[in-house]
């Protein structure tokens, strides 16, 4: 099996934004055509596309194609743990810089600076009269502030607005910082600019993470008072699953955590990755999606019953989900805008759920 | 090979707003259940998701998943001659009525009447002070007004209302009137509708066609000297080519001209579908889009060269094109959209184009 087998999940990619085509195109190209090359080649191709729109004044789709540039980009990098790695990341961060204040809503760029690392947020504003609600959008292990476009487009549809960052051990922040057992500092420092923004609503500000971002979603609402809400999406409480991950996902932990043996990653996240002390302390409505064909293991979800305070929780278990459910199309992502809607839009006090769960019951 | 997997274009579908997980779960369903089942089932689904959704006050994924059901129902029906083809054809019908109003913009359905026959049309208008130009959209051989959503949101984003109907031989007309050489006749109908609106400018109406519907663009802009514009996507000039149809798509033919014999089919589109007569009477800018892979042969450009007059073409050749070029992803699509917001709502004056011709060249 190639690594490209091994990581890559169709639903994901295409829900993000991927073209299938392009897709169908990586797939089936040429041998001597590295998946590496495949991609960077194609950003290329829609960042000239999109220069030529640009000069003929169709900025919509210039943004639209700039957002496919930084994904190819994205993907091209994502496999690898040697130079490529950071060539695709500098590239991706480049692409989207450019698209942000073509896209509609444009992205607006912050440079804020954190410990005396700087720290980009992107934070994008929809249209009508504010103040609005904003989620703050966490990236995971391989993925940064660049990857949210479509689900943001989905929150900011609902009358909310967005902020994109990356922290310790993702995008612009890597070469600053490792993987960290403080990622919540950084989002408490996206919620000290959110509440300064006068078109932002400080009472209604939530996070939402993915993957191993929805690890440091929940730290995050654990320790920072100030957010209204959370959701958990596809994450994970602790690292004690660490001998279920791929190979592949194994050498990305110790990539990040910048140390040099398998070993050392696995005791550097166990312990910077471990939530469980902090989550009986979340006060805000909290959103956990899991699916039992996540490699999280179930046992996640008893922590989190275990854990987090009942009368908070709106659990989802998804009996046929993948990892973050991508392979169950868009409606995992509307349940989530939605819920996002009711909690921060229309201020409902919504009821403890539990869907799916028990799996037998 | 099975009739879906000669039929099937995962781009055209992806692209048109089916979901990736559900083409996985048709492709890879259990032997038991059908083609049609399996899309009508997932139809009840996703309506069942969207009634929820209402219930809740989430107008916006309600309209987002009856689309999806629409979309599975459209589907469902369309390899098959038998009683399944008007079935799934009225449970497309139902499903986007009760989608429109709640998609945003919504599409609002006038029933109109031409001859004595019901014809509705939905009309969607774009946000923003009018009046806005618009784009009348044709259906073609086995599609309909439901399936140009995606296609809608991306003119409509730019400033254009739409207008789609069914015409002879589609959908709701199916039934009172098969397959006809006078297409134009109810696209002029719509016209007329739109210049009685407030909201849409008169001067700037345009017609796009994909694929049988790229054929009868050419003739609605040959003949209504009303249209401002004219885009024939995937379209041909004529049928000389029949004989390079699949058998499916001959099986289409003889289904929608309501005949019994291929033979009769074949004289009856092969003189419903000729309009060379009447390409060099077209007045307005016009974008040819062809792919070369297309079972459209080639010669179709050489016609369009010969009879469309000069100075209006806009052609457009896509060497790795297949028909419709859905294989090439959003791009073609962007390029269309932007080509109406020039001519439409910018007002240029575009200079004659041929982009990718001579192939050689």
């Amino acid at each position: 099996m190639k690594p490209e087998d091994e990581m890559l999940n169709w639903g994901r990619l295409i829900l993000d934004g991927v073209s299938y085509s392009d897709m169908v195109g990586a797939r089936d190209r040429p041998k001597e055509i590295t998946w590496f090359d495949y991609w960077m080649n194609l950003a290329n191709e829609y960042e000239q596309d999109a220069e030529r729109k640009v000069a003929l004044g169709h900025d919509l789709s210039a943004g639209e194609l700039l957002m496919s540039a930084a994904l190819c980009a994205q993907y091209a990098q994502f496999l690898w743990f040697d130079e490529r790695r950071q060539k695709g990341q500098a590239r991706k961060v480049e692409l989207y810089q450019k698209a942000a204040p073509l896209l509609s809503p444009p992205a607006e760029r912050h440079d804020l600076v954190v410990d005396g690392i700087p720290m980009p947020v992107y934070v994008r504003i929809p249209e009508g009269p504010g103040p609005h609600p904003a989620v703050i959008m966490l990236g995971g292990l391989e993925s940064t502030k660049e990857e949210s476009f479509q689900m943001e487009n989905l929150v900011l549809d609902r009358g909310m607005a967005t902020a994109t960052f990356d922290g310790p051990g993702q995008g612009e922040m890597f070469e600053h910082k490792r993987l960290a057992g403080d990622y919540e500092k950084y989002t408490s420092a996206v919620v000290d600019l959110l509440t300064g923004l006068e078109t932002i609503r400080n009472d209604a500000i939530a996070v939402l993470g993915r993957s191993l971002g929805g690890n440091y979603a929940l730290k995050s609402a654990a320790c920072e008072p100030r957010l209204a809400a959370c959701i958990s999406w596809g994450g994970f409480s602790d690292l004690d699953y660490w001998d279920l991950e791929t190979p592949l996902t194994k050498e990305s932990w110790r990539y990040v955590s910048k140390v040099g043996t398998l070993e050392e990653a696995r005791q550097h996240v166990h312990a910077a990755l471990e939530t469980r002390d902090v989550l009986p302390q979340i006060t805000c409505p909290t959103y956990i999606l899991h699916g039992v064909h996540d490699e999280v293991p179930l046992s996640f979800v008893d922590t989190v019953l275990d854990l987090v305070p009942k009368q908070h929780l709106h659990l989802v278990v998804e009996k046929d989900g993948d990892h973050c459910c991508h392979n169950l199309g868009i409606r995992p992502r509307l349940e989530m805008a939605d819920w996002l809607y009711d909690v921060l839009v229309a201020g409902k006090t919504l009821t403890p759920t539990m869907k799916g769960w028990p799996i037998n019951g």
